[in-house]
């Protein structure tokens, strides 16, 4: 199915005239998925003209005001739009405390129910599941307790061999037992093994958002060999004490946890406003881990068709 | 002295691809005066460019998010950009008590001081004055207690005239009394009056800003005779019920204000995200009152030089 990633913004603390605070919106399994909920948030959904009717879920990453300060005007829009269906927001305990006077002043009568989902960023567990997809924690280094998240598909039932199913005469109820690994049977007698029957669907699609953090080599495991890597590069390498005591990572150090977690492509962004020139940011990337992209504010990523 | 207004954003509850909440920025006697603070002020600011040495006053019309959502980011940037110049925040005394568990989260060791001026908005009084300008509330009618803003320059004192001092050969430290309205008595003891000395300087600047309200003919003695006048212009005549419902006003209502008060020009904002052709708005305030002009977001007005 369809991956995309819709970044509304990828500044860092301060915005700039083009780079706004941290957000994202994952398509991935039919469903969206908001990542971070800075300043603007909801200007950038109306600027790209996305809507967002299978948006349930909200992740926060760490209660620094550039992830999270446009949660209030998001949910109030939405209030008085005539949103009914109840939103969750997995985010560390902090946040519930932080919203809860802000909704029952702004947002008397809310018509849809706010879930808060806590969850502890210092550990690894997952956090989010349905029928195709999980979703699960990964402990970030910063100056906050600080989570990634890792979206997984889970592994879809293979396809039928169509021309199988004429050749042997295949009746449509057997078609879910084959799906499950079954064998099929002739009227002959004849066992058809389900490895002739069937070919493998996709490997299940993972995406990970990694920000804010420091150079963090236990991400590596958990992150080994997915599809895409979306990861802070707050400075170029000309500001790498400043990156060390800001607890940031630079391009360099994003792409070199690419590198050695294998993942197929790297997405930088949460770029810090003293960066005039993109080009060494790319550079530094680039050398390390070619499949680089540096993505800007309002734009749409198609990752799988 | 010159006076602008640079609008940060013009649009109502509902952002659209063009309409960003409520805030601008007024420039007048050399001091800069940010008037409601929606979401994405910050951001505007740094579109714009507009840096802000002079300002150390917000003025919040009411707390309704659109008006005042963007607070926490703009006090937060300004804490970590090493800001140290006290700000002071007019707002309803309820602002105090949601910002202040915000700040103290988000914001721990403040370099700079936040005040809150408590305000009433049900009054019209006097809520700033230095040496050359006041501020004064307006009350407004709207869903939850609102007031306006009105700017005036105090009288400057007269200009001497530059032929009357080689005359009579007026000595440098007679200037300031006679500024102050003494008159002057040459070494052959003759009187030179006042009027004979001076001309006098331009009349005060008068700027008012009101937003929201449904329509209200309260207002009109108090903006009698201003320089310019800006009003929100929800809706147009269309939406005439639910501008009625939600308490604001349309252009025409807008412009009917302007008109019987008498004042020099008008300019219309916060418009709805149901405005999709402004034409029939700009139309309908302009039969009323023909020196009408519709705001943009991220746009500086010059309204003296």
């Amino acid at each position: 199915m369809a991956v995309k990633v819709h970044i509304l913004g990828s500044g860092s603390a301060k915005p700039t005239a083009t780079l706004t605070p941290s957000s994202q919106v994952l398509q991935m399994c039919d469903k969206q998925f908001m990542i971070d909920c800075g300043e603007g948030t909801q200007i950038n959904l109306a600027v790209m003209g996305l809507r967002t009717p299978r948006l349930d879920n909200i992740f926060i990453s760490h209660l620094h005001g550039d992830h999270c300060f446009g949660l209030i005007g998001l949910l109030s829009t939405w209030a008085m739009t005539g949103r009914t269906r109840s939103i969750t927001i997995h985010a560390h305990p902090d946040l519930e405390k932080i919203m809860n006077p802000l909704l029952n002043y702004f947002s008397t009568d809310m018509p849809y129910e706010v879930r808060f989902n806590h969850i502890n960023p210092l550990k690894h567990e997952l956090i989010y599941e349905d029928r195709t997809m999980t979703v699960k924690t990964l402990p970030l280094r910063h100056k906050v307790p600080c989570c990634g998240f890792l979206f997984e598909e889970k592994q879809r039932p293979p396809h039928i061999q169509k021309e199988m199913i004429e050749a042997y005469h295949i009746p449509v109820a057997e078609i879910p037992k084959i799906k499950a690994g079954a064998d099929f049977k002739t009227e002959d007698g004849v066992v058809i093994p389900n490895s002739q029957l069937t070919y493998p669907s996709d490997p299940p699609y993972r995406y990970a958002y990694c920000s804010d953090t420091a150079y963090n080599e236990k991400l590596i495991p958990l992150i080994e060999g997915i599809d895409c890597l979306y990861h802070e590069a707050t400075f170029t390498d000309e500001f790498e004490s400043r990156c060390k005591d800001t607890m940031h990572s630079t391009a360099r150090q994003a792409a070199t946890i690419a590198q050695k977690a294998h993942v197929g492509r790297l997405l930088l962004g949460h770029f810090s406003s003293r960066i005039a020139d993109f080009t060494p940011l790319y550079n530094e990337s680039k050398q390390v881990f070619p499949n680089t992209m540096l993505v800007h504010d309002r734009t749409t990523y198609y990752l799988k068709d």
